[in-house]
């Protein structure tokens, strides 16, 4: 996205960005070397961009090792408490959670990926520990699904044309063109379920979000699939789910 | 911290990493001037930081306003998935709301503020929303004088010199010469009491942390004046506080 030839651009704020995000996923420090080889840009950008987030308290240094520092958390609070979604969302989400005992979320589309923007848990039940600020796929997520669904067909073909999409379970649907029927189908329904495609055991269902602009966001929930057969999750939890994507598509947003 | 005569100091980072930040807690979009006034910013240098930020996808540009977008949870949520310290507590935290059905937090010392990095909620209590990436002032804080009674007395009397010690509420202690009293009373029963100072009808208490290094972090739990006694607190809370920093002073960070 940045340009060479666009002169307001600040590529070392570009660079700083990069190299705090490359901490994601990382779970431990990372020296100059890592954080280059995750970056791709040079070590000696690479040292200064670590040396000014360590001057401004977002990472620390214990010898050639760098840690972030919970100043970065700052960053994504400043986008969850100036943003009216995740705000107006929570207590929705929360009381599809109280009532149904099952953790629901809320997810928006961030480029190619689908991003936990609120989330009311009961217990955790999956591998994957999902949070706020956590990023899945779209074409294997009932969230990215329901997204998915709502852009155009040119779009979707894009997206599939660009996108690895790898077998996660052995039910994962990789296939582009049955991929293509499944997006056709939940803009049909207005809801998309996923069945143990991105971790086995799990199951879950997912409908959109309308503001003034079109879709803007999913939610879902997320169960146990030795728990809850398709046949409930349509008859009980479908609804609640469309009550509250009412209540949040009536909040002005 | 910046430095002028530091060369390897990237300045452009320090711009757009402080016109993020500012967007939080303004719970609305910003103009050029708006940032420029809360970052004190030149105008100029705000709206390249701000065309920066919307070109990398951070942010988002609506005629003269600008909001931050969900990129930014990546920062935050980079902390979060390279740190030990919340991935371990949560269970912790998650197992004594279950046990004592109120809220049970984690916070580390940011600078002079208390930094929330873990979070298990039961029902929302406070006006205030916490949550993860919330910062709260140290002074009128049960985890805020945990932290502060670690300190050494030279850095409370700095502390205390530097801070706006504000009267909350009617019951919060601004007196430098008695907090510097109960700070030493922390520290020496190893737990903080704090009743309705931060916020009306607000109780919590916290104990400390302890890790390799010495104190690194504080775990609270907040609650209802009006449903739980200061005896309560200390005959039930208190112990299964104890017992959940116990587990995570043993567990090696």
């Amino acid at each position: 996205m940045s340009s060479a030839s666009d002169p307001d651009f600040m590529t070392s704020l570009a660079r700083g960005l990069s190299v705090m995000s490359c901490f994601a996923e990382q779970r431990r420090p990372l020296t100059v070397a890592d954080a280059s080889g995750l970056t791709k840009l040079s070590k000696a950008a690479t040292r200064r961009c670590l040396h000014t987030l360590v001057e401004l308290g977002y990472a620390a240094r214990n010898g050639p090792h760098y840690t972030l520092m919970p100043k970065a958390l700052t960053l994504g609070y400043a986008y969850l408490s100036s943003s009216d979604l995740p705000a107006i969302a929570q207590p929705i989400l929360d009381h599809v959670c109280k009532t149904l005992h099952e953790s629901c979320s809320l997810g928006v589309r961030d480029g190619d990926e689908l991003v936990y923007v609120g989330r009311s848990e009961t217990e955790r039940i999956m591998s994957i520990a999902l949070r706020v600020g956590s990023r899945l796929p779209l074409y294997c997520t009932s969230m990215g699904r329901v997204l998915l669904a709502a852009a155009s067909i040119e779009e979707q073909n894009a997206y599939l044309a660009r996108t690895a999409l790898i077998q996660r379970t052995d039910r994962t649907e990789t296939s582009p063109v049955k991929l293509r029927a499944i997006f056709a189908q939940t803009a049909e329904q207005g809801y998309a379920v996923v069945d143990q495609e991105l971790e086995a055991g799990l199951r879950s269902i997912a409908v959109p979000i309308t503001g003034k602009t079109g879709i803007i966001g999913a939610i879902n929930i997320g169960l146990q699939a030795n728990r809850t057969s398709l046949a409930d999750l349509r008859a009980r939890h479908l609804p609640a789910l469309r009550q509250a994507a009412r209540e949040l598509s009536l909040s002005g947003l």
